[in-house]
Formats: structure tokens, sequence, C-alpha cells
């Protein structure tokens, strides 16, 4: 009994499968293949995205699935290529001959790597940093950046240089003159027709109309493979009768499944000068740089959303990044680029409804299915229509809808998000989020080192009161002045710092609350210290070796005080005068 | 009238000047040359340390006080060349021909701006995140990197090669067949003696033998000077009279003032094979790179530490900051490496009876003499007594006294303290204080994001309550897991969520608790949010749209819960079962 449950807990899938229903299968089937559907035309485009050929979008979308049904635990969840992970790859695959694939793999298997080392080092928490604001930001910065790099393939220029957002604004808009009137016009009406189909999920069907409502179903759910089938008949008949073809097509997809190959450590660029350099791994490594660490933490953070929005409570953070690492590193192996949780077709894995992980199973077969067989009538998919399904993916990715929100009720949480948008753009994500996370980090110290004080005067005493929980080296010295501010507008009586709020207290702290201490007693003024913890007491004796004067309630030192009042007041008035 | 407030304002020394005595004049006088006296030696000495001739220590010694007199407040703080500086300095001043200087003269005009940038932008509080065990860490470190640099000049090796601290090590080992003896013993002598003191101040005589106390206070004081003086006399007759000196001397040190000149914006450096390499402006700005940031942040951080340490209350940091700015900056006309407050003579100033800032006036016109009159000695002064003022000067820095206080209360601390220790060792405090600032900052936001959460159950609710006073987008996440953790073992009874003491909050929290509410309205569970602010509220509806049960005080929630008990009940019977 007991290794059936070490079993169930490392492999999870194993318990679905133990209690699996005609039922559940049925659903899963039909779940698997509908997001098989969306996948093919997403991972073409995708790959394309990346800078790669198109068949390496279906080679990641197939080991996901499988990792995931066995190691997974959240239905909905569906692992493949991804739009930002694909931007990500994008930069290290424009170096010429085999690199491009090497470096996408590579960087597939190092970020399983890397999310193995966070689940098992418990670094997922790196997520929490990543504020609200900051993933409003990148991802809308991400869309803004995708969403021009598929202008090219809609306005059909043929030019690939570039991949960063000024470049290709600029490329673009030199090349107007060029732009070929077939694949626009084919471009528009596919984006249209997915952004209207899109919306059809918002129209409500009476009851009576059964038949119409599973109609406009399968047309939402669909919809992505439609648009590109039907774009295909289109572009097949008009380029067969033609000698010239008026778009341009995705050409020749590789077909058969993916080898499996060890991931390459070395690899071959072509220089400027056009002949072909040898990289190693080291070489590779260095290229690779931030984003093995960015991405991991990237795919980490889209699978938390997914969780996060399908609400499944009581999902082990760790075990979702073991399979998330496991479906790149495996992956790896069969020619995969990095891959994610990918938050739309898990919407439709969900609209689907899927039942168990097992649907990704069913995904993963059809793909391999389309990859041994489909593959031919892949070259007959235009540009313009991967480019429009790739657009009306991501258009709502943008989300402007919460700036509003956030100006009105916390203006200052504006300028992470605004710092990650606008350096994402200039310099990609790579380097947005980490200064979105840098500006959120600044303002937590800020708030660390400044906190809100409230002084209250008594007659005979003023107590200070700090209303933050930290009373650290970063806002020790400052609350020293204004303690001594305070103490130069209320003149000469006992101050009582009340320590009720402090939560965390250090030595820094202790020792300048040794120095405060010292400056009150050069101006003949008592520091009573109120509601001390036993740990503070003892850093507070081991920082300055002064017995402070603690009290537990300010009617202990009223007592106190009720028996040396005149001496006090003696004291104030010489003092004073 | 206004005029002269306003003048007293920017230029507090023509206040002090209004009303200075001529007990205040002879006070400053005696303090100005005794404080001459230590920075003649120590010039010398901290001008070799950076990798600069001998004369640009007495150039950068003379600024510092003119400045400091008119535009400084505090009458201790002498104002020159210093270990620390010296040290960060010599890392830029290896490349040859005249680029020593180049580089070390624009250090000081760039440290200056930035400083005066610091003062202007209120920056200066960046200090406050310098916390106690990492100062300990770098000072210590700094005082073992220059100790041990000095052990060549201690043991007369001539080789110059390598300013690092293993570097140097390594070159002392391999070099042990080579000491002179004669260094060694002058270098062992001079530091004992100086020791012995330095000790000797803590001597108690009686009130009788005033003569005694006197001689005894001219020999501390004057320690450092007393020593090279007599060791450059037995210098000077042993090389006068045999023709192989036993001593490496300072050799010439060139005499007369410094010129005025505008620091240069371009070098020429050796390379590799022996030529002249021209740098630029842009050239010598990358060579300066983290220095020119790390260099003025410890050179406020030592202002700040002086002020501290003589308790003068109602400094204005700012004015301070603009002092030592305007120091450097005006310096770095005539040849000054950067300089800041010096620890150890604003020790001898205070100890000398000094009464205003015009006490620097008097050492600068000594130094100034020294340089045009002086100079032609200087050459006899061996190598070896520069050492030993070295080192018996930073020997006093290393404080592992603290080691044992924080081991003994606050353990943790000891690794923001070993981490800039070590690293500073290893790559130099450019590297050690940021890191250990790092490691700081990363225990400030582990706690931000991992609060103290107390959970308080009565029979019909749970009350949570966050022990710190922030609850933003680093924990909220992990509050939630604990609220549905403290859920499932404490059954489906309503969950009070008490900010009562929290005090940041922000709409990526707000988030969260929307989240958090519908996955309790999921399993059927209230959740209530006591003590709100207004503030927060607000974030709450922007962020989320949900109108939440919002109470002051759990007698509110108690008559509520009493009207519906028996439903509550209900429900909760309902999901047990």
């Amino acid at each position: 009994m007991k290794l059936k449950d070490v079993a169930y807990r490392t492999v999870p899938g194993i318990e679905w499968l133990n209690r699996y229903t005609l039922k559940d299968w049925v659903a899963d089937v039909i779940a698997g293949v509908t997001v098989a559907l969306t996948v093919l035309p997403q991972g073409l485009a995708y790959a394309t995205l990346a800078g790669l050929e198109p068949q390496y979008g279906l080679y990641s979308a197939f080991m996901g699935g499988i990792v995931y049904a066995f190691f997974g635990s959240c239905p909905q969840v569906t692992i493949g290529p991804t739009a930002l992970l694909a931007l990500i790859t994008s930069h290290h695959t424009g170096f010429g001959l085999t690199s491009g694939p090497d470096y996408a793999i590579l960087l597939c298997l190092i970020s399983g790597i890397v999310e193995f080392l966070m689940a098992i080092l418990r670094l997922g928490a790196l997520v929490d940093l990543i504020s609200l604001p900051v993933t409003v930001g990148f991802t809308s910065a991400t869309a803004v950046i995708i969403g021009t790099s598929q202008l090219k393939g809609l306005f059909g220029l043929r030019s690939d240089s570039g991949s960063g957002f000024l470049d290709t604004i600029m490329s673009v808009f030199s090349n107007l003159d060029k732009i070929r009137m077939a694949d626009f016009s084919l471009g528009l009406v596919a984006i249209f027709v997915l952004l209207f189909l899109r919306k059809l999920k918002d129209f409500k069907f009476s009851n009576k109309r059964k038949f119409l409502k599973s109609m406009s179903w399968i047309l939402v759910t669909g919809r992505n493979a439609l648009v590109v089938l039907i774009s295909s008949i289109i572009a097949y008949y008009s380029c067969k009768n033609t000698a010239s073809c008026p778009f341009i097509l995705t050409g020749n997809v590789k077909s058969g499944l993916p080898s499996f190959q060890v991931p390459k450590f070395e690899t071959n660029i072509v220089s400027a000068n056009g002949t072909a350099v040898h990289q190693n791994y080291r070489d590779m490594i260095r290229e690779l740089r931030t984003s093995m660490i960015i991405l991991p933490i990237i795919a980490v953070l889209g699978n938390v959303a997914i969780s996060k929005a399908f609400g499944t409570s009581g999902l082990s953070a760790t075990r979702e990044m073991l399979a998330l690492s496991l479906s790149n590193v495996c992956g790896s192996f069969f020619c995969s680029m990095p891959v994610t949780g990918s938050f739309s077709r898990s919407a439709v894995n969900h609209a689907s409804g899927v039942r168990t992980p097992f649907g990704g199973l069913y995904t993963s077969a059809f793909v391999l299915l389309a990859v041994a067989v489909l593959t031919p009538y892949f070259q007959f998919i235009p540009k313009a229509a991967l480019s429009a399904v790739i657009v009306s993916a991501v258009i709502f990715m943008i989300e402007f809808e919460v700036v509003k929100p956030l100006w009105r009720c916390s203006r200052r949480e504006l300028l992470p998000g605004a710092v990650t948008f606008v350096m994402s753009l200039a310099l990609g994500v790579e380097v947005g989020i980490p200064l979105g996370v840098a500006t959120d980090v600044a303002f937590l110290i800020y708030r660390a080192a400044r906190p809100v004080i409230a002084t209250t005067n008594g007659i005979t005493y003023i107590v200070i009161r700090p209303k933050q929980s930290s009373l650290c080296f970063p806002s020790i010295d400052w609350v020293r002045c204004r303690i001594s501010n305070a103490l130069s507008s209320y003149g000469s009586v006992p101050v009582v710092l009340d320590f009720s709020t402090v939560n965390d207290f250090d030595f820094t702290a202790a020792r300048g609350i040794g120095i405060l201490h010292k400056e009150l007693l050069n101006v003949n003024v008592d520091l009573i210290l109120m509601k001390v913890s036993n740990k503070m007491t003892v850093i507070l004796r081991e920082a300055t070796n002064i017995e402070f004067h603690l009290i537990d309630d300010l009617d202990e030192l009223e007592s106190t005080l009720d028996q040396s009042l005149e001496g006090i007041f003696d004291t104030y008035h010489l003092i004073r005068n």
C-alpha cells in the first residue's frame, strides 16, 4: 500500500488513471482534439515568430501534453509553445546555419533544468516578486512587440531583418510601397473573422436554438484551425492555377516525427564576412545569458497565472514546476523550443470540457498524427493567415483596462508598470522585467526606510509610535532625527518609544537607539522604551550595553511620574529657561 | 538683515568668524598644526598607497580644510586623503605614463559632482542602506587589504606588481628571501612605538604630574610626525655616511605648490607591448565605472560616521555633503585625489581642543608651507616608516569585537557582514559593498514576502492577523495559501482578516484578496475584512469590484453571528459531512 502512495504522489497521473471513466475519456478526447486544432496553427506561427522553421512549433507541441498527463495536477493546463517564450527565443536564433534550432533546443533544455532547480530550491517564490503592474507591463509590451512583428507577415513584406520593436516599425514604414495587396487583404479579413468568432462566445442563444448554440461553440473554439484551413484552401487553388502565387506561403514543412537526439552544446554561426564560425558551449551559454533565468521565471509565472485563473486551490506549486521542468527537458530531446502553459489553449481546453490532465495526451497524439501525415498540406498555409492567428491572440494580452483603476486608487503603482512596459519595448522583456521588479523593490525599501511615525504628546511625556512593523537598518537614523525634531518642538519631557507594533528589529537599529539615548541624555531627557519583546531586549543589550528604562504600558510610567513629577518639572524649567 | 541670514545659511563660516575670539584662535591654531603634523606623513603614505607620487597626498591635504572652514558645520571634521579612498583610487592608477594622477584627479572631480547630486537629490539617504554589519565588513576588509599591501614596504620589497589582497600575499611569500633587514627592523620598531604611544592615551596621570601629562599628550597626538621625523633623521645620517643606503627612501618629492589646472579628460596609458595608447574621456569613464558611485557613497558614509561619533546633533546632512562635494571639486583643480573626512585626524583635532571649523584653515596653511619649504627633507623618509604609519592606523579599523554580540543576539545579521568582508577581500570593496547591501535587501524583501501571521480561532469564526505592517505584492499569494490551509484545519467557519496592523497595501494584494474571496465562496465560507482604512477600501473596490463584508470590530461580527448562528452551523455541518 505504501508503494502505491509514493507512486500516487510522484506520478499523480496514475491516480487519475485508476478512476478513469468512459465519460472522462470521451470528454478528454473531444477537448484534446480541439486543443490540437488550436495548437497546430499556433505552433507553426510561433515557430516562425521564434525565427525557426515551422515544424519546430509542432515538435514543441506534443511532449508537454504527455508529461503533464502523468505529472501535472490541473486538468485545464496545456503546455506547449507560447508567443512570449517564442519572442525571447527569437533573440538567439538569428545567427544563421543550424544555430537557430540549436540555440532554441539548448535554451529549452536549460530552462527545464533551471525550472527543476527553482522547484527543489523552492525558488518558485521568485514569481511573488512580480507584481500585477509589472505583469501587465510586460505582457502588454510583449503583445505590442509581437503584434508589430506580425505586420511584415500581414503586409506580405519579405524582409526579415531586425526583430526588435523599433527595427520592425522602421522597416515596415520604409517598405510601405512594397505591400502585397493579396496578403494584406487576406490577413485583414482573417483577423476580422477571428475577432468576430471570438466575440461570438459572448452571444447568448436561447435554449431552444441548441443547434445554433453548438455550431457557434464549434466556430468559437475551432476558429484558428478554421481560418487557417479556409485560407489554405484559397491559397491552394489560387496558387495551383496561376504561375505567380498572390500569397506568401509557409513553404515546405519538414515531414515526419522529430528524431530523438541529445541537445547540441556546440553549433556554427555565420560571421560578418559570411564564413562559418564554430561556437562551443561557452559561447552558447554566453549568448543565452539572462534568457536562461528570465525565460524559466516567465514560464513559471505563466503556469501560476493559469492555475490562479482557473482557481484550482490545493495545487502544489512545486509539483507544477517539476511537471513544467520535465516537459522542457524531455522536449529538448525531441527538438522542442522552450514551452510553458498556454493561457489561450488552456481556456480552449476548459471550454471544451476537459476532465483530467489526460486531455493533453490526446492533443499530443493528434499533433503527432498531423506531423506524420498532414505536413505536405501545411505548405499552402499563407503566412498572412498565421500572422492573423498570432495578432488576434496577442491583442487581448494588452491590458490597458488596469491603468484606469490604478490611476484612481494607487498612482504610485503605475510607475513599475510603466517602467516595465517602456523598457520591455525599448530593450526587451529580459531587461524590462528586472527593471520593473527593481522599481517595486525600491518602493519596498523606501517604505522600510521611511516609516510613518505617530507622535502623541501628553503633558508629562511624548509617545512616539512607528506605524510600520520594521525598525531596521535603513530607517533607524531617520527615526532618530525625527525624534530629535519632535523634542525641539515639545520641550524636554521624557520620550516614550512604543515598540508594540515593531516586529523586525536589528543590531543597527539597536545601536541607533543607543546613540539616541546618549543624545537625549546630553539634553537631560529620559528615553523610555515601551513593550519591548524579549528578543529585542537581548539585541539592545548586546548592541549597546545600556540599561534602558523599559515599561509595559503607560500606566506604569504615569505612576512613576506622579512620584517624581516635581523633580521632572524642575528639570524641565531649568532647561527651558 | 535678510542678506546676512542668507549668507549665514550658505556660508556658515561667516557666522563663526563673526564671533571669533582670541581664545578660539589660539585653540584652533594649536589643533590645526597638530592635525597638519598628522596629515603630512599620512598624506605621503596614502598617496603611495593610491599608486601616486607622494606629493599628491600633500596636494590633497589642504583644499578640504579651506572649504570646510567656510561651508562645514562640525568643528572636529577634517577633510583630506584617507586610506579607504586611496585604496579605491589605486585600482585606476596602474596604467603607466601620466595616467595615474590623471585618473585620480578626474575621479576626485567626478566624486565631487556625484556628491553634489547626492546632496541636491537627497540621495544621502543611500547611506542608510549600509547596515552596521556591512560597514564593519568593508572597513575590516579594507584594513586587511591595506595592511597586507604595506607588507612590501615593511619588508623592504621593491616589486610593485598587483594591488589585490591575494596578489600581494603571493608576491610577499615568493619574495621572503629578499627581505631587507634594515627596513624590516625599522618598520617593526616604528609600529611598536606607534602602538605604544597610542596606548599611552589610556594611561591616567595623577593631577600633580602636569608636566608628564602634557608631555604624554604631545607624544600621543604627534606620534606619527615624531616617528617619521626620527626615522628620517636616522635614514639621513646612515645614508649620508655610507654609499649604500640600508633603507628604501621615499625619494624626491616634487617641491612647490600644486599648479591650478582643469582636470584632464584624456590621458595616455602604456599598452601591453609598451607603446602609449591614448584614452579619451569615454575610455576614462569606462575605466572608472562603479568607482564613480561607490567612492562618493563611501566618502559620504565616512563623514556621516564622524559626525555620529562626535554626537553633534542638528547637523544638516545636505550641507555636510555640499561641503564635501565642494572640497573634491575645488581640490581636483589643484591636483587632489579624492578626499573625505578622516576619522583618525578628526579624533586628533578633537583631542587637540579645536573650537571652530577654522582649525582646518591652519592645517591647510601649515601643509602649504610644508609643500613649499619642507619637501627637500621628505626624500629621506624611509618607506618602512610610512608603512608603519599606515599599518598602525588601519589596524584599529578591524572590528571583530562586533561579531560576538551579533552571534549571541542576531546571527542572521552576520551573513551580510561576512558576504561584504569576504567579497571585499576577494574582489574589492566596490563589489563587496553592493553584495552586502543586496544580502540585507534580500532579507528585507523576504520579511515583506513572508509575514508572520497570527491565527485565532473562536468557536464561530477564525481571526487572521498579519503581524507585519505590509500586505503587498510579494506576500499576498503566500498569505492566501496560509488562509486556505488554516481553513482546512479549522473547518468552514467565517474568516475574519484583521487589517488593524496593516499600513502598506497595494493593487496586487487587493486582487489577491479578491481571488481569496472567490475561493472561499466556492467552499461557502464568508470572508470578512476588519478595520480596513479608507484608502484600502478604495484600492479593494477599484481592483476587484467586489462588495466586501467590512467590519470595525469583532463585537459587530458577533452580534450578526448571534442572529444567524443557526444558519451558519447548518452550512458548517453540511460541508463537514
